[in-house]
């Protein structure tokens, strides 16, 4: 089952040709796989607090195939397109009304926060992100 | 000849893990580009102003294969991969020191900000970036 | 009446100590002016497209008395201080439970985003902003 | 003596009305700080790292007296207004040719980075503030 939040485009986010700059589609992204890791009782306020963890984006790529302005609606999906035992790969879509803007997939590794280096999906998180897994 | 130039990582470039927050990486990405913009005699200034026009990236794919951190010098190169009619598609790494930090190839467009659409490269720009194909 | 509304500590808001970089705080604040305005009747959609306008901020002084983290909520409070011809200035407030996080003193002056001069505020629009006086 | 140093206006820094959004200011003011405190020998990466120390601004006040555009390079000054026993208050200005576009007055307090608190500049650094003291 796909994770699915709406952002509005901001002034904040819009560069001087009126459209939003594609550096802050990736804030946004990020923002949208923050309110994930929330819904899946796994808030980045704990991951990088108690759990003295981290999910870097280690690689990803993007399409834009429509331009985005202030004050539009972007509904995102999220969904999960491969799951290892460290990392996971996103397939996520942004569209205004029924027009795509923008499809990413990035690629997060969970990692030791100390150490900096990746380790196993925890348990129950992991159970959690399966269900986030496309069909 | 590939286009290089240098950036240091700030503190507005790190996030809580003390590490670059990979939206930044975007941001410097578009700041090398403009760098090689200007250094082509086309500076965004002048292409947004009097020039009536832009350049968006359409797509990116990037990887980040070591983290930067706060005060680390970034090293990027850039080197044109494939000239099209209208878009350019371009090679950015960034090392540190011997480490590569960043790989990224933005498609760029060159468009009519007015109509907002694909329009051919001006002649004496093109001849530009010719120069920085890669060999 | 004061306008409220509420925003939550993104990771993209926080520097290496682990607490809100400063200039997030006034892209929130930008956020939370943007939010007034929509709320008015007035979203800065419309009011930089079709009203051909625009609310600068030509000063602002801000008081950061405790640090926010990630994952904090933040009650923003904003109330009208003064209503001048073409300027408004701000009282903007941020609290986390019953700890106040930052105090600001936004001014904003309505623009021709063509010419870019003050121009006095529409009249509408000047009877929704004193509905927000201060009293 | 007076630190000074320039910072261009990049495409980053614009808004839709092409000029310089104001938190991206704050974000150059604090570029502005960090290359003071390289030129004093103590850059960010070893304060926040090997020092456990760090200087986050609790308060600041600022003006634009005229808007920026794209491509316009500003020449900062920064002076030390008053030096406390744990905080400065500086005097920022930033100029395009010979015009205004900037003055802010930023106050910073040093601290323990671990506990989150005030203590005394270490005084080889003091030595360096009061050196950029204003006469």
């Amino acid at each position: 089952m796909r994770f699915t939040v709406s952002h509005r485009v901001r002034f904040q986010h819009c560069d001087p040709a009126g459209i939003v700059f594609y550096p802050r589609y990736f804030e946004m992204i990020n923002a949208v796989v923050e309110d994930w890791f929330a819904a899946m009782g796994m808030p980045f306020a704990r991951m990088h607090g108690a759990e003295g963890a981290g999910v870097p984006t280690v690689a990803v790529s993007a399409e834009f195939p429509a331009a985005s302005r202030l004050g539009d609606v972007l509904d995102f999906t999220l969904a999960v397109a491969r799951l290892g035992r460290t990392s996971a790969e996103l397939r996520i879509e942004a569209r205004c009304g029924d027009e795509l803007r923008l499809r990413a997939r990035p690629v997060l590794v969970w990692i030791d926060a100390q150490r900096m280096q990746a380790r196993p999906w925890p348990e129950a998180l992991r159970g959690r992100i399966e269900q986030t897994m496309e069909e």
